[in-house]
């Protein structure tokens, strides 16, 4: 006795999403199967749509359906600020904080030795070419201040500063709101070496 | 600034899976786009096979890409004993024990108040039907030990001792292998209440 052929195929295939082992991916199959096959579907056409359609910006690399991504293309933006995220996700949450009118360049992942990502994996000679392509004045590394997204930080960093451009850090620091007694120790710390004149 | 529609729409869709989120559905997304092109279209396919070609067994109500299943097809099993259990997974499990040769019935799922789940979302006429069918001779009901199977288990043994069946449960007990000094006092407790004399 096994299972039908199709029911093991749809196991093994939800096994391919991020933090899906055995036993979740037969829940998921069941759940699908038995209690939303609408769900089911609209899954299967969305996985086809977005292979189909997403592609990635030709200058800022990030996802987009167009060969050009509306943030590139909107000339109104500071055409000489060029700010490095490691992910959409972090552009979103940077548009969402109306703190910046310049452009991006997304990595779309970071340095990660332990998962076998290195600099060969990240798309750094795009990412040069598009910081110099003489009107970029200022890079913004807005990686995350985990230790990956620091190596990353580090690396990109290097190599841009050793074409003559400005490089920048986001800072790091108290959150808005943060009180000192619930804050955790490194980014106090940080706040502290990184303090600033008071205007 | 927003994501493209497409992503927007597979990030959304991944939302039927249950237990996953906005956040990993948004990994997942980007798992497959950018690291998984091949795996999300062997997803894609693999819903689309499954939907189309994954019915219930006419007999047991388990999976089944044909009319009658394996097992019920299988005319060297005792048509005599009907095992009564909540997913195909179990079927397997028992199946792998080889400690049954008889037939079984699959509820797909269990009575579960909290989620909404109520006696008539599982398929006891189909059930009913099959035991009353003049050929089984004893329903075993093998539903989880969890609150929610024992309630289902009382549910479908009344329903079944009504029309004349003989019902049983399999055992509670102490595992193979298992030391009392490592089990939980619920499992200890109940195989000392169903101590059965040495032979």
């Amino acid at each position: 006795m096994k299972n039908p052929p199709s029911l093991d195929q749809l196991i093994a295939a939800l096994k391919v999403l991020p933090g899906v082992g055995p036993k979740s991916a037969q829940r998921m199959a069941f759940h699908l199967l038995q209690k939303d096959r609408a769900g089911a579907d609209k899954l299967a056409r969305a996985l086809d749509s977005a292979l189909l359609n997403l592609r990635h910006c030709e200058r800022c690399n990030t996802f987009s359906e167009v060969p050009l991504c509306n943030v590139c293309a909107d000339a109104e933006r500071q055409q000489g600020l060029l700010c490095v995220v490691e992910m959409p996700a972090d552009l979103l949450m940077l548009e969402q904080s109306r703190s910046y009118d310049g452009l991006y360049f997304v990595l779309m992942g970071r340095l990660s030795p332990m998962d076998g990502v290195g600099p060969q994996d990240l798309e750094l000679e795009k990412l040069l070419a598009r910081a110099s392509d003489g009107q970029v004045q200022e890079v913004i590394i807005a990686t995350n201040f985990t230790a990956e997204g620091e190596v990353t930080a580090h690396l990109i960093g290097e190599m841009l500063k050793a074409q003559g451009l400005r490089v920048t850090r986001i800072a790091r620091g108290m959150p808005v709101g943060g009180e000192l007694e619930h804050v955790d120790p490194g980014t106090l710390a940080q706040a502290m070496y990184e303090r600033r004149n008071l205007a």
